[in-house]
């Protein structure tokens, strides 16, 4: 009996894991999962989705910050991370990835440093 | 001592909390962070971002299906995430919020088939 | 009987025209034109679809780089200008003010020159 | 001496034909100007603010919609269709092919008709 308990990690991986069972070499059945559809009609099908859900972060944010409902920010982001890891399945990738490669950048020292100088350089360009 | 092993929802709750530190309303220093500097900047500064991150994704997706390098994909998703948790940090949420929200969906029966039925009606009305 | 060559501005003046006798102030038939209706569903919709098409004209672009037909190119900005033709009507504009506002900048000395000296600085900072 | 008013395919023309002597087969210098810099760069650079763009447009609008200033639309959208003739400068387009493929399709009898269908069978499976 386990009593340990799910935490968001596990909820990444468990995902990942339905996505990723849903490919066409895994036998995931277009007629049964979206999932399944989105993989076999291939990469045009769910990057389109990547684009308009990306669109669909931004309009929910803006009318936020008009008095709008903020929890539409997280469902619509929610859609868009989604998408992300089918397509990450699709390129053999898992969130861990992601999650790995945005560890990486943390440890290593003088990121922010960098990107700091590069967001000053170019707002002073845009003067 | 712990010796638990650091998974991928300790490090995105970490690189949350670190984001977090950068509101202008803890303090965060738009000269010293990339990140306070955005979130100084406001929301079209971040917003913007995300359109151009999930534009970056799309495009290393398209040169990995014609044979460039797959691990692209992942630094541009990653790129993507980021700068959604900083719109999260924003408005006042974390990626345990995300998580929370993909994990509801998932638990919800029926969410993939009535995603399939519409998907299908598309398809269908694209002929 | 006219002998009057169609030019490509009548061209955008005719589609704007027939764009905008679709609005619903100006008895727009949602049930039959496909303008109408989504001028009726208001901005989210006519909005997510310029997010859609502008993923779209980037996965054509690419496919054209990796020796796919160029011609999906021209097919997809025409989506985008066209659907961008639908927000301009809403918000009373016309690709006359488009154009209009291109050429003002046009011809603005120094306009390019501008752009320039960000683009290097962007670059620069980049390294 | 000609009296004839500019119109608005001129100004597309007109700019268009600027854009094309910036492409490097042409001797565009990327030193003196921004869209030669751009085209030297490669797809990806002129993409990316394809998808930058477009987002623009998108914060623009729904500004617009909680009482902004409409204006900005019109700007967001000059620089879209600014570097959407960027790329079809790079994959030998010209405006003119938009128009004239906008024109098709209007001239296309049923063509509302069919798009008008498919949003209604799209609609209709989001129930």
């Amino acid at each position: 009996m386990s009593t340990e308990p799910r935490n968001a990690e596990d909820a990444l991986a468990r995902l990942a894991a339905v996505i990723e069972s849903r490919l066409p070499s895994r036998g995931g059945d277009p007629d049964k999962s979206y999932v399944a559809r989105l993989l076999q009609r291939g990469p045009d099908a769910f990057l389109k989705k990547i684009g308009e859900e990306a669109t669909e972060v931004v309009m929910a944010a803006k009318d936020a910050d008009h008095g709008g409902d903020r929890a539409k920010v997280v469902n619509e982001v929610a859609d868009l991370w989604f998408h992300s890891m089918v397509a990450l399945a699709h390129y053999g990738f898992s969130p861990a990835d992601v999650v790995a490669e945005l560890e990486r950048r943390e440890g290593t020292s003088g990121i922010e440093e960098k990107a700091l100088r590069k967001a000053q350089d170019r707002e002073a360009s845009n003067d």
